[in-house]
């Protein structure tokens, strides 16, 4: 049987892209021995048709030719790269217009207007296809639409941003400070030159934005996810932690109570040391998945890169020539716009363990006035941490662990404790999260 | 839009049998919210149509009426979960004779006679769907198929029987002995009262039959891998490698070098205490595959057990329902028998390290005449212990590891070894397993 020809357009000539040439070149008869297609890149559209790439192309095969791309009716399906969220939306309203497929790694354009993309596709039936906007080369956005249907989703846990988790592994264990790890991480490429997306944390939550949306099946908006990065972590913080059984990341949080509220959080966070989450170093990026019928789950892979992320581009393409692609997009209702809003949970409801770090006053009656404080707001110390220490500055660093309570007492309590006169700067807090035993 | 109807039949109604029609029943209107089915547990078979169950279901659903469920045309869907490899077989071929599709978790039936049964499928323009068939909840073969479909698959390391797990999880981190254990896992259920294909690697070995098949896209068959189980494993051996930072697991491991030959094997297996996997603890299954693109991809989750099987039977019921498991089942050539044998390379060219411990007696010149063994066959020593030891018997135990060296060699030093006066029982070998760095 002859190989089905599918005729592939790319915009956006870039890392990413290059990383799909190379495996459309280079992984060519593997691929179409597994599927039976053909996968020819057609046309490739950059604005920058010069400069030196990591994968040459073939002679004539790069153009600026975006207009001629479009209009080319032998080219089905076309990969949006181009990244940003002005332009890449324009173009793909242009390309699914022109009656094409969108392959996009695009999540900030996702997060921020998925729903007028999809709204357009369907219309134009056709389908957007976004498995490489999501930790890469995880195929995490096919288990969620499909792998795990048959579940409830209670709960997802993830680590989504790359840069962030290779700094604070290499502040956990190096002991180095996130200043000096950033250098580091920039130097050796795991970070971008201006990291601010990444280490605010808002890389994470249009991550999260995405995942949550598919695994609570319901429509989540930036808005809606409370943020936290992780520029201000002290080291001091993180080796307390590593000193309780705790490691530190920076995780993206939704879960879903009885009540049917969905709570959705990116924050700099303390897991036990015994949880497999805490396990994922450096440039790694996982996100565990709680069921009702299949317990934990786990998917662990590179989060970014030319080839991971290139890896999840060519199997959205290889959908979409299969057909399944197209088959999902129509029926779920991500993409029916059926999806209600989600039901969110305010953060000052949420109960969780906290980490909480005074600096001290070296004198008499401070504990009282700590201990007053909290007793006040109903939260109850379950460890404490205070090493004999001859500060300079007469401060000394006071670390508790809390048992449950509720955010908003919590954050009560620190308006408070930051007015006492025995305690010397703003406190640090930083939330222990749960993640639930899995039990069968 | 109202939902499509899907009839589905079961025949088997057992433990995994009763979480699928738990699901189906409570996690209905989440189901058809996301999917837009609404699937209908029509009939449900069993020879006991009396005893008790885990989930009952509603009055008359269950019958012993299995020829009325393949006459009933308005069933699309039937799952086979009555387990074994005679009577399962003949049903399959009865189903997809009727004109249904297939849902199976039977690994030993798919392993054993998965050509015959694929061909009849494609035959009858039906499909088997066998997502539960391997790891349980863990959507893996929805990974291999079309997750990860732009990559050459390099190598795949898996944890696939639970009770293996358990068992040597409690081995290292307790240190009871095997026999114990598994009483201990059999009263907690994570062992069946006749363990004996889960523990002599068989069970491992059908899923890596399966898996390794749609990793390399070849035809795999039982007789290519070799198989060794865990009956034997003393405590001794588990503690010592733990000592030289080893964790002992029962890998399957399916490689392919560059010259395409594959190695397929399921054997104790010690691993770098760092690697992902050696976190896998207790019950829970894993996997690691390797691409030329994504680099090192991990899944994990519960291997076994009525809801995790049963979530993975119901996301086959949900594609085949979509249409998209008959599309990929057509497409791809596993399924349209076009798929080559692998070509399997032999296990004595396989090179790896290995742990080895000999009984010595007691006395001079043991060293000399066991170097001597090792040399002549080019075995070169990386690390050994000898505690100071006063043994009744008068006998010591000696652990090496070696550096990397061809199975060959190895086999053939075991042997001479066997022979020695100065060794007093079969020397104990271990393979040491190499689990690749991914740096991009």
């Amino acid at each position: 049987m002859d190989p089905k020809v599918i005729k592939i357009g790319l915009v956006g000539y870039g890392t990413v892209g290059s990383g799909v040439a190379k495996i459309l070149f280079e992984n060519a008869a593997e691929i179409t021995a597994r599927t039976g297609l053909q996968l020819d890149l057609a046309r490739v559209v950059d604005t920058d048709t010069t400069s030196k790439r990591v994968f040459d192309l073939p002679e004539g095969l790069l153009t600026d030719d975006l207009d001629g791309l479009l209009a080319d009716d032998s080219i089905d399906i076309v990969l949006e790269l181009v990244g940003g969220t002005t332009f890449a939306k324009d173009l793909q309203l242009r390309i699914l217009k022109a009656g094409k497929h969108v392959v996009t790694a695009n999540k900030a354009l996702l997060a921020e207007h998925g729903w007028d993309l999809y709204a357009a596709a369907l219309e134009a039936k056709r389908c957007i296809a976004f498995e490489a906007s999501c930790c890469g080369g995880i195929p995490i956005i096919s288990a969620l639409r499909t792998g795990l249907a048959a579940n409830q989703i209670e709960g997802l846990y993830g680590i989504f941003n790359g840069t962030c988790n290779y700094i604070l592994t290499n502040m956990t264990y190096e002991g180095s400070e996130f200043a000096e790890v950033l250098k580091e991480a920039q130097a050796k490429g795991f970070a971008e030159a201006d990291p601010t997306l990444d280490v605010n944390g808002m890389d994470t939550a249009h991550k999260l934005a995405i995942l949550g949306g598919l695994a609570f099946n319901c429509r989540i908006d930036l808005d809606d996810i409370s943020v936290e990065g992780i520029e201000h972590i002290d080291i001091f913080d993180v080796r307390s932690g590593l000193e309780m059984g705790y490691i530190l990341k920076l995780l993206a949080i939704g879960e879903k109570d009885a009540d049917g509220r969905i709570s959705l959080c990116v924050h700099p966070s303390f897991i036990s040391q015994h949880s497999p989450l805490a396990q994922v170093d450096g440039p790694f990026n996982a996100i565990s998945v709680f069921g009702n019928a299949v317990g934990n789950t786990m998917f662990y892979g590179r989060g970014a890169g030319m080839m991971a992320t290139a890896s999840a581009v060519v199997a959205d393409i290889i959908d979409i020539a299969l057909g399944t692609s197209q088959r999902l997009f129509e029926t779920m209702p991500m993409a029916t716009q059926t999806g209600q809003k989600a039901d969110i949970m305010p953060m000052g409801e949420i109960e969780s363990r906290y980490y909480i770090r005074i600096m001290a006053k070296d004198q008499a009656g401070v504990f009282a006035k700590y201990g007053q404080v909290l007793g006040k707001y109903n939260i109850s110390i379950r460890g404490a941490i205070q090493h004999e220490w001859d500060s300079p500055e007469g401060t000394v660093p006071v670390v508790i662990t809390t048992h449950p309570t509720l955010q908003k007492n919590i954050d009560a309590a620190l308006t408070e404790l930051e007015e006492l006169d025995v305690i010397a700067q703003k406190p640090v807090c930083i939330r222990i999260v749960h993640i639930p035993e899995d039990k069968e």
